[in-house]
């Protein structure tokens, strides 16, 4: 039989608008909404591959959030005499199969073999879009619609919102500020926020819309909880609604217990970015 | 029988995502993509008005072309008895029945029954969003598909394109810059275009897009010919590509012949959003 070579390793960096999506993570295609995943292995087998190409995704993101950029591995396995495709070639490729999906591939670069998109990230950065100004969903541009949250009632004071994410900072026990899941009595619950800032931002064509103004969170550390960065946004923006004080996130890490998450106040998936992976 | 008043008239400001409908003008309904115009009126039925309302629009925008505020005006008559609906329970009941349509009222007034939205309005604002930096399709945010024109080839020559931005300003005979349509043997081809400016903007997150540049065209004038706008910004970015001069755009304007106009230069309607109508 002919010698057949290793396969080829490749980290990709890739890009989706989440709404129409399950999430990126795969799923049984039977489903009324399916993954990103399973969109990105139907293009990657038209690329004619001897053995079925598996994505291994390095950040999990839920239905309806977006990512600038999400991450993974994947093995190449060509016919063999087959020259491994170029970084360049494998964009190109699986872009065009892409098409039709808001799901594009911004970059491919060949990794060893050890490399691991998920195990290898040395941390992850999200945005979290809020649009204040709209007194009802209906004043949310609708190009900004699936893209933003806008919540309910007046102006956020931003000086209490500053307060208490100095609060999130650092290292803590963040199990009140994740979701409960089938993982979370395996996974250790302490994770350090390495950054945490608030800052306007522009929207999409927000200068020709007086009165709306947009404001982005970021965060950054090393990995996240489940659906970590909605609570932690619902309880800041608390905060500037005077909900919550800057305190009472103090005592909610204290407490270290998910069931003590004021009800109703996780932001929605909506205004939710991946915006980085970084290695 | 019951005295029957008068019908209100109101003028209606309106927004929306342009991709879905085969432009803002009604068509018949048993096509694949229908107007803008008939979700404005099957919303419109849904208020129980005792004649069917019909929408006269300001200004007709293509298939794939967006409105941050298009205008209309509209008469409803109610049954005898029931007052005549406030600016802001029309803009209310509408957008309730629009909310599922990337298309929603942003304000409803009163106005006398011998306004028009489209004779009396004073003029018409286009903005045109182009996407500089971009070698391939591929490489355009899939947030800002659809929203912008990002022209192949390299970098363009803003200067150049400013030059030739000067010689469309003001009053001309702009027969090259119309498409042929049969209304066209009919329509007075001068125009006068009051504003023509070109300016860096912000895109959808191009914070976060490094290499990407996003720039605006802005157009004023009381009105414009049949793609008038396109035929002028792929015009105008032919000559900020070089394969136009400055002084080009002037003999174009002279030759007063829309079969003059260089082949496949018209911009697509992805870029296009009318701005504003001013009464």
């Amino acid at each position: 039989p002919a010698m057949v070579g290793a396969p080829a390793r490749y980290l990709v960096f890739f890009q989706y608008f989440g709404t129409r999506y399950s999430g990126v993570m795969e799923t049984k295609s039977d489903q009324a909404l399916v993954g990103v995943q399973n969109y990105l292995e139907k293009a990657a087998q038209n690329l004619r591959p001897s053995v079925p190409i598996k994505f291994h995704i390095s950040s999990r993101t839920d239905s309806g959030v977006h990512a600038l950029a999400n991450a993974a591995h994947l093995d190449i396995q060509r016919a063999p005499g087959k020259a491994a495709f170029s970084g360049k070639q494998l964009v190109q490729g699986l872009n065009y199969h892409l098409k039709p999906e808001p799901i594009c591939i911004l970059s491919a670069q060949r990794v060893p073999s050890t490399f691991h998109a998920r195990f290898c990230a040395l941390s992850r950065t999200y945005i979290y879009r809020l649009l204040l100004g709209c007194a009802h969903y209906s004043q949310i541009p609708v190009f900004e619609r699936d893209l933003c949250w806008a919540p309910a009632g007046g102006p956020l004071d931003i000086s209490a919102l500053g307060e208490a994410a100095n609060f999130l900072l650092g290292t803590h026990d963040f199990s009140t500020f994740r979701s409960l899941s089938s993982e979370t009595p395996f996974q250790c619950p302490v994770r350090t926020l390495l950054q945490l800032e608030i800052q306007p931002a522009p929207g999409f064509l927000s200068h020709h819309n007086r009165g709306l103004e947009f404001w982005e969170v970021k965060f950054k550390s090393r990995s996240f909880l489940y659906r970590q960065v909605r609570r932690m946004v619902g309880a800041l923006v608390a905060v500037g609604q005077g909900k919550l004080s800057p305190q009472d996130i103090q005592e909610l890490l204290e407490v270290k217990d998910a069931r003590a998450f004021p009800p109703h106040a996780m932001a929605p998936p909506s205004g939710l970015f991946l915006k980085s992976v970084e290695y």
